[in-house]
């Protein structure tokens, strides 16, 4: 029977750092705070270790609600090794690149009355029609830049748009050589863009033409780690991934809204994995439940205050 | 101020069938009973709508659930017009439809001793390496038969799995003539043995190449309705594919275990498609919250029973 | 390690009962549906023991969502011995047995214009504030003529009520006599109206004068179930008349939507009532994770079924 | 239609303060870490707001997830007047100032085993069979002084409970003579050991001898805010309690975990509160969706780092 320490009552002080804070809970120990700690143990653990690959997958729509950012500097600080994203995050992205903005809205107006002016909703965020248009504009421009070099693959694409874009998620992976792979990438704007374009230019995209490179990195990780924001395809993919391989992740951090009673793979938890073999027996791992937008800064921060102290 | 009836204390008697405790359920009519009495009507004017073209998307894990007999069924009775799935339920169907099975399992086992009896988890179900065996071999067959129809779709793929088994969802759907869209299939088994097979044979496999025929389903439709079992890519393709043409749904249901104020779109209200255009303004939508093994049984059970009488 | 039958893909057939439906979701077998299907197993088998104790633990706002039928059509079956209540459930049930209503209304009104018109929201129910005077005065006039009976106890002052309604859970509580505990009373308009009346009257209301009534039922209990809608006080107050007792109960199960890994005993596991002696060693036990609206009904019909064939 | 400001892509920075932090999830703006920074202004409004009663109402086991001393910190910092609460936390609180400890453990070990150690199990907090003997003999003990002081009101016994305690929340408030109210007293051990102790002593505790003085507080505010922590009796009751003064709350927060689709009072929202007068029309109100564990010290630390700067 696993015992441990007794639980701290919980003190914050006016000033205190995130990385305190994040101490604090640990002290205190349970439910998602004491998992929030946990986390934070796992990843410092997972970031210093130079042998390590580290994915991260990035679902829900993260990018809208500003966690981009945080994405963007982490690949920048040389921390993900290989991102693995919705193509909707992506188009976000290169929305945000381009200087058009996402704004701050209401859950509960009326979305027929948003409808007539345009703007599109996300919950509590609004994006108008207009940056659909200056994205589109972008993509296709890059498409036709692009078009000697067909066969595509999804991440080439990624890059190439990242390539020619000045600041975000894309621009740093490209910046970085980093790659971005989203298998579901045909299921976004993006991939309505490639099609629109498609339609009218002899081009191929080769729908599992990236998987050599994913498996070459899953093949030749002395140690794996893995960071998941939300489930969805990301989270399958890259433990997918890893299934051919001899061996699983060794470390695995899991922030998610989604429970696993309802048998999705979004809620499933880590455990779960190890009886596929994705990760290995002795992987260390913890899924903090909640809404990522308070989750990842919170764990983040208090990872890089470790990093640098 | 919208106004309604009375709530009707709500009465059971032995052997009532589903569909009268459903009417019950609407004579409550509050929270999620009153949500899936509202389901219900609106699924039956959408199947009784002889020029609504239907759209039917399916997440989460829902064949190893045993809620591929209700989809397999509903493609059968002529209720399904266009099926988009994970590449994992279409995965899982070939499992069954080649007679390997799901098992009856305990979401509290240890993972390590399961890994070691090579039997996968998914919360409370197990399936024995085994059947990835029979898959294999099964799926690697297929492809060396359909070589020379390179480059594939992935619908095209899927109808053709299909032909060759004997019953499920992709049999059916074969037999019936009605697609099976899977735009993040390289995120599957599915998707892991055909880049396996290419890297022995020279086949192509266009990442969008079934857009099209999705697209001109949606603009061809006089009328569209959508039943939504879980989120992820399949709600996404479905509504997107609507994004292009001049109108949305006009008929919406969302079976979902996840909630609004995380921002993701497996949660997101219907009334945000609106604000989109992905439903018309007048569209009737209604969410059901709950664990689609029950709900979706129960609303087809329900409806099956208003169309035979 | 546990391992079980196959999940056969689960079919329904227009007109079946809820007792084939539950059936067929046992023969699945997976996630809510599966865990449905135990409850009800472990439900019959309480049902037919005739050396068992029942408890009913009633918390969330259910009789304004109509599911007081339900409850009172259990206690006039005598399937119930012992009702735990919330305070909110009993005002409401009053209400409903003076002949006031609550009404189908809408989630999303704007709740400032309900104000103005004099109606009180619970999700997407409506509840005139004149159901309110109407109830005032029938609480008044039945503490008038209790008036020499004081001191009260909680239980007596339900019963009393129940004795003086023509239908509904007090009443057919009072006419079966069955005891119904409120241990949160005062946190009601129930607490409320007699707060009042006592400000201009010489009564008391002795806290605790029901502990002794439960807990001979706990002690002469030959062996006990509990049925738990929802959490809450009527959760924690049955389990905890189990904890003096030498025994804890033999039958569990729990219908909730909350989740066990935020701490609260709402969302806390069965398993968990074992380490406290709440439950047996060998106890059978279920949690069902869904709207108890939906699968409260889906159960007692399925149940009741059973018990008349 | 309300719009606001872009979105900001969030940026952490090693070393960040929490109220930094928080800034910078008001800059992102969304879901729920917007609502986070929501409450933080809200919350900071009303600590600084000289003639607002200021109301907290603690549910859920905070106190063995440690978040005890957040709560007793700013009752000694004046910033809790009222404070209403389950019976639990303050069992727990009691067992805490004795020098007795929860402690961290694991929320899948086997509930059995524990039960054979006499630990009984809260989520991953332990808590020894032998902090309850410690318990009943401080609880006793009290009574006994207090013999003469019957009739007791529930406020009065945890006051003279604190006064005998070196630290914690009831310690805190009984020197700061702040009120607890804790209306379902009887439904916790608190409750039971009154309950024995009554069986040998001729005492009496009047349910509702606290209303007088929680009405009063209601009625004397200028102003009026409150923090809920968890929903249940607490939030009910606060709620409740300004239900016969002729005005609403002007500043309410919610940390739940619950949602409002279940139409339980824990996952209410705070509009619906409008619809009964609870909540003033003009009320600045927001619901933070997450493991209170995480979002409690999350806001406290930021607006104590507004406070003192």
């Amino acid at each position: 029977m696993e015992w441990g320490e007794p639980v701290r009552q919980l003190h914050v002080t006016p000033g205190m750092s995130v990385g305190e804070l994040v101490r604090e809970m640990g002290r205190a120990g349970a439910y998602n705070a004491g998992a929030l700690h946990r986390a934070a143990s796992i990843y410092e653990q997972m970031l210093r270790d130079q042998e390590a690959t580290r994915f991260f997958g990035l679902a829900g729509a993260m990018v809208p609600a500003g966690m981009g950012g945080i994405v963007s500097d982490l690949i920048d600080q040389g921390y993900i090794d290989v991102l693995v994203s919705t193509g909707a995050n992506c188009v976000h992205d290169v929305i945000e690149a381009l200087g058009c903005h996402h704004y701050h809205g209401n859950a509960s107006g009326s979305d027929v009355e948003l409808r007539k002016l345009a703007i599109n909703r996300i919950y509590d965020v609004y994006l108008p029609d207009a940056a659909f248009s200056r994205f589109e504009e972008f993509v296709q421009g890059t498409l036709e830049d692009l078009l000697r070099e067909s066969p595509f693959t999804i991440a080439g694409l990624l890059r190439s748009l990242g390539e020619r874009l000045p600041s975000g998620i894309l621009a740093t992976a490209a910046k970085r050589k980093v790659p971005v792979f989203s298998p579901a990438f045909q299921d976004s704007m993006l991939g309505l863009q490639y099609w629109l374009f498609s339609q009218n230019h002899r081009v191929t995209l080769d729908a599992t033409g990236d998987m050599k490179d994913l498996l070459d990195r899953c093949f030749s990780a002395k140690r794996a780690g893995a960071l998941f924001v939300g489930g969805g395809v990301p989270k399958n993919f890259i433990l997918q991934g890893m299934l051919l391989t001899p061996r699983g992740f060794d470390y695995a951090i899991q922030l998610t809204g989604d429970r696993p009673d309802l048998g999705g793979l979004s809620g499933a938890t880590l455990d779960e994995a190890r009886s596929w073999g994705k990760l290995s027996e002795e992987a260390v791992s913890v899924t903090v439940y909640g809404d990522a937008t308070i989750t990842l800064p919170l764990l983040v921060a208090a990872v890089l205050e470790r990093m640098n102290t």
